[in-house]
């Protein structure tokens, strides 16, 4: 299997695939809460990003496993590699157990949790592609922090969305459904912030 | 601590051992959820096998730490002894969990994922035992894809389950009791994917 | 950045100081459970903890991928650093939903839970102390083990404390509650536990 372009790069393309498969994921979750008409076509949609996702995830662990020599160190692209794919399968698994649940109204914690991650995933995608010029490190490093900062706001968002679910007297099988929904949002924000903290390790290696 | 058998043959004699008390647990819990009858006979039989488990599993880590030369990738040894460990322990916590909550009556529903799950633990433990033998790798890989299938059948039967619990107006303690046994029976088939993926990665190494 | 005290030396420190926010944060989780008065101070208090801890967990991975022989394993030096860090992770995040849920009266079970986890912590910091001194791994050893009795203990109490939580005609609402104030204590009991199986790894590769 000859190949005139160098494995590395090949290893960058694919983290720029994931992360746009991920930033495509968190859009239409945000256009799913925004509107919940045509939810099942939007889930739809989140469905087949996240088989397009899983391929290459796929291709990059067995590229990895066929690779003697590699730009960055192996575990930190197995994490990067993993880190990606959970978080558009986060996405999706909440945007089907929100039609399972028969959600037809959203709530504006949750369209602003979503606006959070759909920031999140935006900023760990400049973060990647700016990983291949080591003259732009900087600026990875400045991105890295902002999804650590969004992450924190979204911790802030998540607390007065539970705090408000159990305010007054609600119907706990509103409880059940909307704290799942509320945490699901929640993981995958902390989520995108591992991918940060993998991109730092880097960093700090190659700095 | 002369030995004549090779180090490595003993590491492919324990994840047999681990894969065996694996299907023991998932027998005993179909067994369990086709007919309470009997519940805590069968749940502390369980108890019994986790236990049993957790001896070979710290052997495998014991032997691992004191091994200079392993037959396969030290990282992919810990994980394969780690998550067979982890489906035998989802099993146990389920079944006991079971007890707590007073369940006397199964959902068909339950008795189908349950059934998964054993068909699962078959599937990885044929893996394993043809994972000795290079000329069999392409049945290790069928095998494999067999437990990938399963645990979309198992994603399919969890968001069925799920939808029906929350239809009528049901008991919304009786919701957070089904919720939890259903996710975890979930849990578990996952945990066996995630065994199909080592081996996977595994084969790739040394296809 | 010459340095006269070698680097093995301050990881050690490290780790030292991160057991003793462990310990801090579980002693103030202790008096938070005991006595609700004055539960914002207090879990704030937590908060300030969680945030030093997180600085010291920041520096320990910084070294580690600035180092180039380290005087354990790189995979255990960050796993400790890790799982000593997800200890107060879990106590903060427990207090800060216990003020959400406006918990206002405690239980004896989680009284006991809480003192469980403190002497987790206790033991891991014995544990983490020694381990500086080759001589005393026997003593290391005994801590862990320790360590694992508690986690069965807490194991048992949590059971019984759910049973407790579904007898009766509980208020839904509550069930969600402390199920999952109960689950997360665990949780921290058991990342306790993970933390002494990391240590035992080290004492084996070097015992």
């Amino acid at each position: 299997m000859f190949n005139l372009i160098p494995r590395e790069v090949r290893f960058f393309d694919s983290f720029e695939q994931q992360s746009q498969h991920m930033i495509r994921a968190a859009g239409l979750l945000q256009e799913l809460v925004q509107n919940f008409a045509d939810a099942r076509a939007k889930a739809h949609a989140i469905k087949e990003v996240e088989h397009q996702g899983d391929q290459v995830t796929h291709e990059v662990v067995k590229r990895l496993n066929t690779t003697f020599i590699t730009p960055i160190d192996r575990e930190d692209i197995h994490a990067l590699a993993k880190e990606l794919d959970d978080v558009v399968d986060l996405v999706q698994s909440l945007s089907s157990r929100m039609l399972l649940y028969r959600v037809e109204k959203s709530a504006e914690d949750l369209v602003q949790m979503a606006d959070i991650l759909l920031q999140s995933t935006e900023n760990v995608r400049k973060a990647i592609v700016e990983l291949r010029q080591p003259e732009k490190y900087r600026r990875v490093l400045d991105h890295c922090i902002e999804v650590n900062r969004l992450e924190n706001a979204g911790d802030t968002l998540l607390g007065l969305a539970i705090g408000k679910l159990f305010t007054g007297r609600p119907e706990p099988l509103e409880v059940i459904k909307w704290k799942e929904i509320y945490e699901v949002v929640e993981e995958a924000i902390d989520k995108c912030e591992d991918v940060a903290n993998t991109i730092e390790s880097i960093l700090v290696k190659h700095g």
